[in-house]
């Protein structure tokens, strides 16, 4: 791409770095920008210095947060003694949108992949074996991907919690609501048989 | 999308206001820029904030440009007395991208359609009329799209320009090139047959 302006292509550029936007998307935008107030795009850029500059991760849960504790952990109206695993804040989200879960979270902040070099003194299972300890939390909810990274995971912190009373439990993994029978992969057709449920605890929910 | 961080949403909702950018894929962008050095983010914002505040409009042609005369304009190489008439600056990148002009151009910030509200006067067609008259330019080149609004767009102006002693012109309109007669629609087929090309002309290129 061949620009008149400096200006333009550095701003092309940078936005070209962002994953999954091509130059072609980049010069979309900035050119949005520029058709903006400046009030606006000056918003834009302060925002995103701000975001970066100032978000916390929460000393408890490792969530994003603008404390030192997320509003999650500080909520006394969650219950406290209840710990979902998640690998990302991501996932912390997309468990909130469903609004079914009212315990709070840790977030590994990745999951045990030896083919990536992430082990798991790389990831924040110190800081849950000891929170689970000192907490003493009840249940240990682990909602990982359903891969076998995810489920190395899970293997490796339960064993560690053997010793600890605390329930362990993990998301059920099975048809997704819609899925149809012939077109589900044999490990989830086999797990989801293996994991049957007595129909009326489905029916009643 | 439950957020448990303000500065987070405020930045997704950001990115989120851009065309084309989902939910999702902002808080995947943010979730990117909370990844990178702090350095690197204070770079992104800066400059998209220098980007909005600091480019201007060539005072000639109305491209994009560092200074008060665009570097096309100001290249004493380039064909002075020739004008490609643009709807947008994504236009002229893409002209030039072609390698294959060496004249100038004149943007003229959209195009006559009457259904969006826009008429003649809130274009640059007056002073693209001016600069004709000022500078004698010898030839005068659409480049518009082939949509009823770019057809209408280049009648009204060329019926301005009967008077002038210029050349006007448009660019080709047919079969793209690697397209298939079969799959081309009629109004193309049509007009690429109307002005159909000697084929010593079309060879030799």
């Amino acid at each position: 791409m061949q620009f008149s302006s400096a200006l333009l292509e550095n701003a092309v550029n940078e936005f070209a770095r962002l994953p999954g936007i091509g130059k072609k998307t980049a010069l979309r935008l900035v050119l949005h920008l520029l058709k903006q107030d400046a009030k606006e795009v000056n918003q834009f850029s302060e925002i995103m210095a701000r975001m970066r500059n100032e978000i916390k991760f929460c000393q408890r849960c490792f969530n994003v947060s603008d404390g030192d504790i997320c509003s999650i952990c500080a909520n006394s109206m969650r219950k406290q003694e209840i710990i979902c695993v998640v690998e990302s804040i991501r996932d912390v989200i997309a468990i909130e949108s469903t609004q079914q879960y009212n315990g709070t979270y840790h977030i590994l902040g990745g999951i045990i992949s030896p083919l990536d070099g992430v082990g798991p003194d790389q990831l924040q299972i110190e800081s849950l074996i000891n929170r689970i300890r000192k907490e003493k939390t009840t249940e240990v909810i682990f909602a990982l991907n359903a891969t076998i990274q995810g489920d190395t995971t899970i293997y490796y912190i339960q064993k560690k919690l053997q010793s600890l009373p605390v329930r362990v439990t993990t998301i059920a993994r099975g048809i997704a609501f819609g899925g149809e029978l012939e077109y589900a992969d044999e490990m989830t057709l086999a797990r989801s048989l293996q994991n049957r449920l007595p129909v009326e605890s489905y029916v009643n929910r």
